[in-house]
C-alpha cells in the first residue's frame, strides 16, 4: 500500500525533481501538487522532462488536503506563513526551505525576526549521513541548504577525526544557476549569466550559519566556517572546495582513512581513488540527476592544508533528492528506493 | 533467465550509454565488454557516470567468446574487418555504426569500396517506429546513424501520407560535440569547440545516403533529400529541422493529424502540442538520457513550406536506446523495458 | 572638428555597443546618451564593458537636444512614436530598430498597423554593400534586422547573379541570446536557455518580410524566401545557412568566382578559401566585437544545391557596427574608421 | 621608427594574442614570427581572427634574425634549450612561460632540475604594477603564470599594508580552458571539459613557487601561500579569490582605501565599487580581449576575514597583453599604448 505524498510549490525547479523522483518512487502515491500561478494545469506543464506523466493537475496552496507525508518547496518564507494551517494536514512534512533549517536565534540572525518562535517545532537538520537516527525518527524534517550540504560532507569527517582546526575553514563553493530558482531577473538573464565567473557573496553568506550551527551539533565544536559562493558557467551543479588546516602533522593516507571510514556504509558518498578513474576529480557533469555525492582528498603535508573537495547536483542530493532519502528513513523504507538512477557522461 | 549481452568496443561514448542501459535492464546481464585500450580495467574506468557499477573488466576484442546478442559499438569499418569471426559467436547482432547501414553499392558510394560484397548478410535498418516487424524478426539489426534518425522520423510522415514534394527536402541538422566520438582533436579541443557555430558538413555528408536509401525504401519514391550539418556548442543532442514543401495547399491541422496518426502507438515519439507547455518546442535538452524524439509542425501555408522540428539524445534515441529498443523487439520483450528514464530540467 | 553624435537608448546592448564604438571614433564626439531606466547614471553604469569611460550621464529620452547625427537604439515602435519631436533635432538619423526599415503595407503586414503612414520619410536600408551609394546620399537610414543582414549577404549574390532559382530558398538562421535583448524573460533565464536548442520560429519570422522586400529591390525578382530562425547556446552570434537550388548546372567555382566579384571591394565581408586556415569554416566566435561577415560556399552539384553560409556579430555587424559603417558612408568618411578592431580567438 | 620585434613560438595561444597586440601596436613593426608546424603558413593560418592580415610568413624556430626585441610564447622549457642561440639575436627579450620566472633553485624545486643554472641571466619578473622601475630598465623580463598574476594583484596590497596575516593566505583560482595551450588532450576533449567544474589541481601547484617566492620579495616576508586551481566552464578568463586573515581587526574601507591608493596610478588595475555599476563583481567577460585586472574587496569583520577577488582575460592581462605592457615600459614607451582595446558586454 502506496504512501501519499503531497507536494506543496511543485511547479519551481525542486518541485520538479521532487516529483520525478516520487513519480518513479515504488512504495509512493503523488495525489496532490500546489502551484499559485499554475493551478489547473497538468504537473508537466512547467516541467518538460515529465511530459506525458498522466493526468494529475495542480491544485491553488490552499487546497491542500491531508496526505501521509507533504514535502514542501515552497519558497524562503512561505512554509512559515502556512504553518499553522499545514501541521494539521500531514502526520510527516519535509521541507526543502530554509525555514526550519536554523533554531529561532539562528534564523533571526541570518533570515530577519522568525515570525513565530514559540509554536514551531523542532525540525531535524535532514543530513542523512549524520543524522541517520534522529532522521529515521523524524516527523519533521529540513533538508539542507545545497551548498552547505556539500560543504559539510566534505569538512565534517575532518572535524570529527580531530584532523583540522576548527578555528580556519574555508568553504570555496561554486555553483551553477539552477539553485537560484525559476524566476527570472537580470543576474539570471542568459546574456548577463552564461559566462558569469564571479564571486556573488564573499562574505555574508546565509548558509554560513547552518555550516557552523551543524559543525558545533555534529563535534561539539564551535567552529569558524568562511564561506564564499561563487556563480560560475552552467545550470546545475556544485564544486564545494574545502581548505581546511591540519590539527597536527598529517599524512595524506590518514586523511584517505579518517573519510573512507566515515563513509564506508553510505551508499550516495563516494571517495574517489585517483587510480580507479580517467576522471580521477570530483565533478558534478557525471553525478547530475543522481542522488551521489563524490569527494576527493588531498594534502600539502609541507604546509599544513587539507583540501577536501566535493560534488553534488544541487537539486538532487542538494534538495529532492535528499528529500527522498529522508524519506525513505523517516518510512523505513530501502534508503535509496527510487534513487537509482546512475547519471550520464559525457553531459 | 537473462539474456547473455556482450558489448563490443564498450568504453566509448555510445559504449559507455549501452552499458548504462543494459546494466539497469531487468531481463539483460551484460556478460562481456571489450575495449583495445582499457582491457583489464573496470567498466568504470573510462564511464564516470558506472563508478562503483561492479566488477567486471574490459576484456580485449579479441577475447570476445559467444553470447546470445552482440552489441557493437566499435568505430566504423571495425566490424566488417571482424565480420567472419563475430557472426559466428553470437545469434544476434545490433550494430551501431555504419557498417551494415546501407547495401553494398550504398555503401561503397559513401564510405569506399565495401571490403566483401558478397559475404555479409542483410542487415535490417534499425528505426523501429518504421520497421517495426522487420525488426521483431531480425537476427541483424544496423542502428541509424544519428542525424539520419532525427531527420527521418520528421520527413517520413510527410513523404508517407503524400504532404510533401519528394523532389525537395531539405534536412539541416545542428549537433552537439559528443556524436564526434571520444578521442580528441584539434575540432574537438575545448577552446575551438566551445562556442562553435558553425555548418562544417554543408554538402556531402554521409548521412544523405541513408536519408535518401531509407525514403525510397519506406516510401517507394526516390527523393531528393539535401542534408546540411552544423555544429553547436553543447556536448549532447540533436535538432533536425526540415524543411519540405506542400506537394498540394495543405492547412497545418492536416499535416499534424498525419503525423500524430502515424505515431500514435509509438511510445518513443512525442508530437507537441503548444498549449500543453510553457516549453512547447522540441529541444534536446528534457531528453537527454531518454530515448524520446520530441517533434513539432509549423506550416506556412502562403509559402507552402511545411516545418519538422525532431529533437533527440544523439547518444540514446540516436544510438544506444534504440540499440536496446531494437532489443527489446527482437527478443519480444516490452517496447519500452529498461527505457524509462523521464529526462532531467533545467539541465 | 568632430560630428555630435547622440545615442538614442543608450543603455540596451546595441546601445552599449554604438557606444563603445562611437567612443573610439576619431572623428564623432558622443555628446549626449539617453535611458528611460538609468537617467542620471554614468555611462558606464549598465555597461560593465565602458568602465571607467568618462563622466558623462544618460539623460531621459524627452530630454534630447539637437545634435548632427541621432543614432537610436529604442526598441521597436518606440523611435516611430516620438518621430515628429526628433526628426527636428537631428540633420541625420540612424535607426536600428524595425520601425522604418519596411514600407508602411509591409510594415502594417509584419509589424501591425502603421501608426502614421504618411508623415514619416522613406528611410534607406541600411545595407551597404548593396546599398552603398544610396547610403552616401542618405539622411536617414534604417539598420537592418540582424538574421535578414546575415541573409542578404549571402543570397543577394546568388540572386544577383541568376545563378539561384528565386521561387525556393530557405534561410536557416541560428542565434546566440543577446538579440532578445536586456529585459529578463523566462525563455531568456538561463537555466531555461543555456544549453537551448530550440527553432522558437520555425514560420511567420518578421525578418521575411524584410528579406523577401530587399531581395526585390535589389534583383527586380520577387522571390520566395522561407525562413526560420533557431535559438542555440551562447551570447553573441548569428549563423545563417541558405540552402538555394542551382537555376542551372553550376559548379563551385563559378558560384565562388561570382560571389568574390560581388565582394571583392567591400572590407567587411571575407569568402573563406578552405586552404587558406585551419578553420575555414564561417562562424561568429572570431568575429566577435568586428564588423566582419564571414562567407563561405559550398555546391552539391549531383542535387542541384548551393549552401551559402554566412556568419556574424549580431550586435556589431548585425547592429551597432553597421550603423557605424553606415554613418562612415554619410559623412563622408573613411568606411573602416573606428571600425578596425581585429576579434579575438580563441573565444 | 618602429622597434622590430621578433615573435618566438607564434602560433599558439598566447603567440595569436601576441600577435594581435603588436600589429595594431603604432610603435612596433612585427618582423618575423616563428612556428614548428606551420612554417611556411601565413600569419592568419592557424589565426582566425587575424585573416587578412598581411603577407607574413612563418619561419622554423631555427631561422630566427637578429631583432631589436624578441617575445618568446615557446612552450614550458623550449626557451631555455635555445638560450644560449636566442640571447645573441635579440638586445631585449621578453618570455611568457615559466623558464625563467624563479631562480634557479625555484625552478629545479617546482619544475624539475634547471638545464644551466650558472650561465643564464636574471630576469625581470614582468609584474608591472609591483615591479615598475626594475622593468624600466630590464634586458630581459618573465611574465608571470596568469594565475600567480591575479593571485597576486590581489594579495599583495594586503601583504604589503600588513593587513592580513603572511602565515595562512588561500588564493583558490577558477580557470576557463584556454590557459592550457592549442593541443588537444582527453582533458581538453569538449564533451569532458565542457561542463567541467574540478579542481584539477587542489595542492602542489607550480604557480605556488611564483607566489610565495614573489609575496616575499615584494614584502620582505616569507609568506605560506596555499593555491588551488579549479577548471570551470568557458574558454578565457581566471577569478582568483584570495582568502587572507586579517593581522588585527579591520573595517572594510580601511581595505578598500589600501588597495585603492596602491594602484591609483595604475591604468589597468581597477577596483570596483559596488555602487557604480549593475555589474559589480570582477569577472573576466567583460574584460575579454583588455589587459585589466578588475578586483574587489569584502570583510567579514566578525570572523576576521579579507576577501579579494581578481578577474583577468589569462591570454590578454595574464600573458600577452603583459608582454606588451613590459614591452611599453623597457621602450619608454606609454604604459597604455597599443593596449586600448575597451571589452566586449554581453559576451
Amino acid at each position: 500500500m502506496s504512501v501519499r505524498v503531497a507536494v506543496l510549490g511543485a511547479a519551481g525547479y525542486t518541485g520538479g525533481e521532487v516529483l520525478r523522483l516520487l513519480l518513479g518512487h515504488p512504495a509512493v502515491e503523488v495525489v496532490q501538487a500546489t502551484s499559485g500561478q499554475f493551478a489547473g494545469k497538468r504537473l508537466d506543464f512547467p516541467h518538460p522532462h515529465l511530459r506525458g506523466v498522466g493526468t494529475l493537475r495542480y491544485t491553488p496552496h490552499d487546497a491542500l488536503e491531508s496526505c501521509d507525508v507533504l514535502v514542501s518547496c515552497l519558497p524562503q518564507g512561505e512554509l512559515l506563513l502556512r504553518w499553522q494551517k499545514v501541521c494539521r494536514l500531514a502526520e510527516r512534512v519535509v521541507d526543502l526551505s530554509a525555514d526550519f533549517r536554523l533554531d529561532a536565534a539562528g534564523h533571526s540572525r541570518w533570515y530577519g525576526k522568525h515570525p513565530r518562535p514559540d509554536d514551531v517545532p523542532a525540525f531535524v537538520y535532514g543530513l542523512p549521513e549524520w543524522m541517520g537516527e534522529a532522521l529515521t525518527n523524524a516527523r519533521h524534517v529540513a533538508i539542507p541548504g545545497c551548498m552547505a550540504h556539500a560543504g559539510l560532507l566534505a569538512l565534517l569527517p575532518l572535524l570529527h577525526a580531530g584532523l583540522a582546526r576548527p578555528d580556519v575553514l574555508v568553504v570555496d563553493a561554486k555553483t551553477g544557476s539552477s539553485g537560484g530558482g525559476s524566476t527570472p531577473d537580470r543576474s539570471s538573464h542568459h546574456p548577463e549569466r552564461a559566462n558569469a565567473l564571479r564571486c556573488y557573496k564573499p562574505v555574508g553568506h546565509r548558509h554560513t550559519g547552518e555550516l557552523e550551527g551543524v559543525a558545533e551539533h555534529v563535534t561539539g565544536q564551535k567552529p569558524t566556517i568562511h564561506f564564499s559562493a561563487t556563480a560560475v558557467p552552467g545550470v546545475r551543479g556544485i564544486l564545494a572546495t574545502v581548505h581546511a588546516f591540519a590539527a597536527r602533522p598529517v599524512e595524506e593516507a590518514e586523511v584517505v582513512r579518517a573519510i573512507a571510514t566515515r563513509y564506508r556504509e553510505k551508499p550516495f558518498v563516494r571517495l574517489l581513488r585517483p587510480s580507479a578513474s580517467l576522471s580521477p576529480f570530483p565533478e558534478p557533469g557525471p553525478l547530475l540527476g543522481t542522488n551521489h555525492c563524490d569527494l576527493a582528498v588531498d594534502v600539502d603535508a609541507e604546509r599544513g592544508r587539507i583540501v577536501v573537495n566535493a560534488a553534488i547536483d544541487n537539486l538532487v542530493k542538494g534538495a529532492a533528492g535528499t528529500a527522498v532519502h529522508a524519506l525513505n528513513l523517516m518510512l523505513g523504507r530501502p534508503e535509496t528506493e527510487g534513487l537509482g538512477f546512475r547519471g550520464l557522461h559525457p553531459l
